[in-house]
């Protein structure tokens, strides 16, 4: 928690569930992953925090873009981002998305398919594409891989007919996975896509940049290597596999950037043991996988959580939302453990909750109102 | 799909993702329950859909109202609701949202552990409550036994105090789980909950009613029993365990009222195969997971798609959503099929998705906006 926040949390006592976010924290993401990667060049990924506040903070640091959808291409150009820092990097997009963003002056766009190829040579012609490689995801804790990228035969063929279609064949893209813990997965994607890389070149094609795509993590519960550790190992292995003759190097860091700069304020509705016999309690919150916690599907990210009775006795607890839905359950199996004296009514902080959140919360399931957001 | 949605869909043309939805049809759901259950009060789950053109036309019929939270309570009030026709079912409830729903009226509260109790004592005096029991949720298409309901025990060591904190000990309540496909179910948790009612009964609790809760089915892909069959299970589970003494009995549809009500109007995004050799194609619309189709995480409720090429010939396919999420997939396992011709920018329909689709959306996932609303 930054003294920013802290002081905020004091003095306004929002009303919970809410997000409280210190902009600056992000600046100092941005400025720290940019002295491990230098060379890189940063495109936020807007999904992971859409608010005006960031994004304007990113525009005033020369950040680029990584956009979703059209309409996060328009929250970036609302916050004064050039069209040409805007990189469209789904590679599934409506029609009138395209057009759309081709309208506005965006000229980047991924692809992996050959029919979305075929729709962007005709709704953004001459546009620079890339084409997204499937790697392995081990060692993420939100993995990718089954949805998006082809395979580096397909790529190949694909980035061969790009020229012919008119489009500008630019670059290859991966995706390591999501809250990637492992610097081994980004070296093992290099590898394999600096490959077809070079065998492109040779074949003709005029391709100049690796987009390495994001991944890089937080610490939440458990701890994770620290970026100077990614950074090393992603320029080893890029410097391996290109020697002098680096292409441009694309990074679309989302999680990294805005994660543990904010917060969410949540209160404890209900603690009850199931059975009375029972040595695990269940701790209910006014948030839960339906009020923007989604990413605690599956146990996937396991958040750190600040009572007010830390340092106190703790025992072993479930953790659920306030909704009717048995699906509505974050933490059952992660052995988490809370304070014997935590009790409905009190307020908790689930910890760096700056990224993947806010935009997740329905909009009003079980008649609960999406999260509130606090920019500071 | 109903001829009245058939009619709005080809003269509208509305953008896609929307649910249209056609009211007349909730209403036919409702009488049709009310025939096969006439003993049984039917408390509208309003979280299945809190659309006030719904609870305005459920109010019409007099039916009563399942709230899972102070903002589901207001929303039936607007629709022209007596507080006195509202049962705040949540068992895990703010001191905040107990204390406003006292305030308008409401005096009916379910609970599930000491603390809840001991929260309505305190803020909702004289309030009658019932206690839900955990029974087995086997056939359960969407099971909810982990996060509610405790032991009989418990339960009945709870509800012969409820008198002593000046809290009226009003019934006993159980969910067999959301898209229940087995009668059986129904009989057993029946079974278990009208033992602990006789025996608080000849202890002297003056119980006198019944929640038997909800989890009809709707068919989906799959076919499910009649309607019928569940009240004939009911009813003779009811009739063997109380002879002629009846309770009051009380239901709580959701799905089953307004399930095949609606559907989805999605469009085609793209169409494609993730290495050309591979059989199964990808097929992505523009609504997923994240957009209101949540349950069919972990492939649990399988949605009938109707395309325009119905009836040519079909291929394996797996279905995602429009979003970046590796998550974001509804179908990958479940060996759905859909027609070789489909393609981008074709319309799709998800059928029977008016339960439990709209409040799921999320706010701004990926820059997406919740899905638009029709009811005809």
């Amino acid at each position: 928690m930054t003294p920013k926040i802290a002081r905020f949390l004091a003095e306004q006592q929002p009303a919970t569930p809410c997000l409280v976010l210190d902009v600056d924290r992000v600046e100092e993401n941005f400025r720290a992953l940019q002295h491990t990667l230098p060379l890189a060049r940063i495109y936020y990924a807007v999904k992971a925090n859409p608010a005006h506040q960031i994004l304007e903070r990113l525009v005033g640091l020369s950040s680029f873009f990584d956009a979703a959808s059209f309409e996060e291409v328009s929250a970036c150009l609302d916050a004064g981002a050039r069209p040409e820092a805007i990189s469209f990097g789904n590679t599934i997009k409506k029609v009138s998305a395209i057009r759309a963003a081709h309208a506005k002056g965006v000229s980047l766009f991924a692809f992996d398919s050959q029919e979305e190829m075929e729709k962007l040579a005709k709704h953004a012609p001459g546009a620079r594409v890339y084409c997204r490689i499937l790697v392995e995801n081990e060692g993420a804790d939100w993995p990718l891989s089954r949805k998006f990228g082809t395979t580096v035969d397909n790529a190949r063929s694909l980035m061969l007919r790009a020229g012919e279609m008119g489009l500008d064949p630019y670059g290859l893209s991966f995706h390591v996975g999501s809250q990637q813990t492992t610097t081994r997965a980004y070296e093992i994607a290099i590898g394999k896509v600096a490959m077809l890389f070079t065998d492109l070149t040779e074949a003709g094609v005029n391709l100049r940049m690796m987009n390495l795509g994001g991944g890089f993590p937080v610490r939440y519960r458990d701890d994770v290597p620290e970026i100077d550790q990614f950074g090393d190992a992603i320029m080893t292995a890029m410097v391996e596999h290109f020697g002098n003759n680096l292409p441009e190097m694309f990074i679309e860091p989302g999680r990294f950037i805005v994660g543990d700069a904010g917060l969410v304020s949540a209160e404890v509705v209900l603690v009850c043991r199931r059975d009375p016999s029972d040595p695990v309690r269940w701790v209910y919150l006014d948030i839960g996988r339906f009020g923007g916690l989604a990413e605690t599907e599956g146990e996937a990210i396991k958040y750190a959580i600040a009572t007010p009775h830390d340092g106190t006795a703790m025992g072993p607890v479930a953790i659920a939302g306030p909704t009717c839905d048995g699906a509505d359950i974050m933490y059952e199996k992660s052995n988490y453990r809370l304070p014997i004296a935590l009790t409905s009514g009190d307020k908790v902080e689930l910890l760096s909750t700056g990224a993947y959140v806010t935009t997740y919360a329905s909009q009003r399931f079980n008649g609960f109102a999406p999260l509130a957001e606090y920019y500071l």
